[in-house]
């Protein structure tokens, strides 16, 4: 295989941009995400891939639950912004306004909309794990369109 | 839950347009596909949903292999076409120019280009079978941009 055009096919998929956030404890993260689907319709559930070392991931493992929050156009940046490690930038959240909803799901208020999401089930995938999860609520903030990779330019695939 | 809510934020999600095909012994199928992402770079690994009953699935535990095919924009007839089920339609493929690469690769003559995929893992997720697969070939066909859902303005969300 030639892993240019490996590269360059797997690029030609169409993804959205969402903001995934969790809590655990009183510890509050949040991280870009595009590799994430519906799975099934009955019940409802997504699968969301996430890298390793991602704390987010150890978050996850440990709370059972997360939000998967839909960016809309024009929201680049702060995809940027929420992109960086939390290792890294561990103050990446500062200013950015989310709530807590009851049960611990956290939501980001700009986003389009957003599902909350409890772990039925997670699988190593290589170099990620892919997190199977059951949409146990669901809320519309905005009326707009979701920001999209194209839009953004960003290059995660491949 | 309000399930009217849970639909609307399911159907936010961004979803790309793909026709999956697949061999087992002489039988050749395809189906159109939006709930697929890739999930790990290293190995290049892909997700894919499908649905439970769907004869491909059948097909593809067999064969433990397919290809993933990039639909352009403009392709929404075809993506229509080949999204039937294999047992109501059995002579869907008619008349659609594919050929099949050494190995048991179908491909989708008319597709921006394709990925080929050996099955690592299946995982029951409700309904469907989410099916885990290495990517070990690839092809691009032509320049394009990509089929999206939104243009299609189909609706397997929610």
């Amino acid at each position: 295989m030639d892993s240019a055009i490996k590269k360059q096919a797997l690029r030609l998929f169409t993804y959205g941009l969402y903001i995934v956030m969790c809590q655990d404890q009183n510890d509050v993260n949040a991280f870009t995400a595009n590799w994430l689907t519906q799975v099934s319709f009955d019940p409802p559930l997504l699968a969301i891939s996430v890298e390793n070392d991602a704390k987010s991931l150890m978050m996850i493992r440990n709370s059972e639950k997360f939000t998967v929050n839909v960016l809309r156009t024009g929201q680049r940046e702060l995809a940027g912004t929420l992109g960086k490690s939390a290792w890294k930038a561990p103050e990446k959240l500062a200013g950015i306004h989310h709530t807590i909803l009851e049960m611990g799901y956290p939501i980001l208020q700009s986003a389009l909309g957003w599902v909350a999401c409890g772990v039925r089930q997670m699988v190593l995938v290589g170099d990620s794990t892919l997190v199977i999860a059951e949409v146990v609520d669901a809320g519309m903030l905005v009326e707009g369109q979701p920001l999209t990779m194209a839009e953004a330019g960003f290059r995660h695939a491949g």
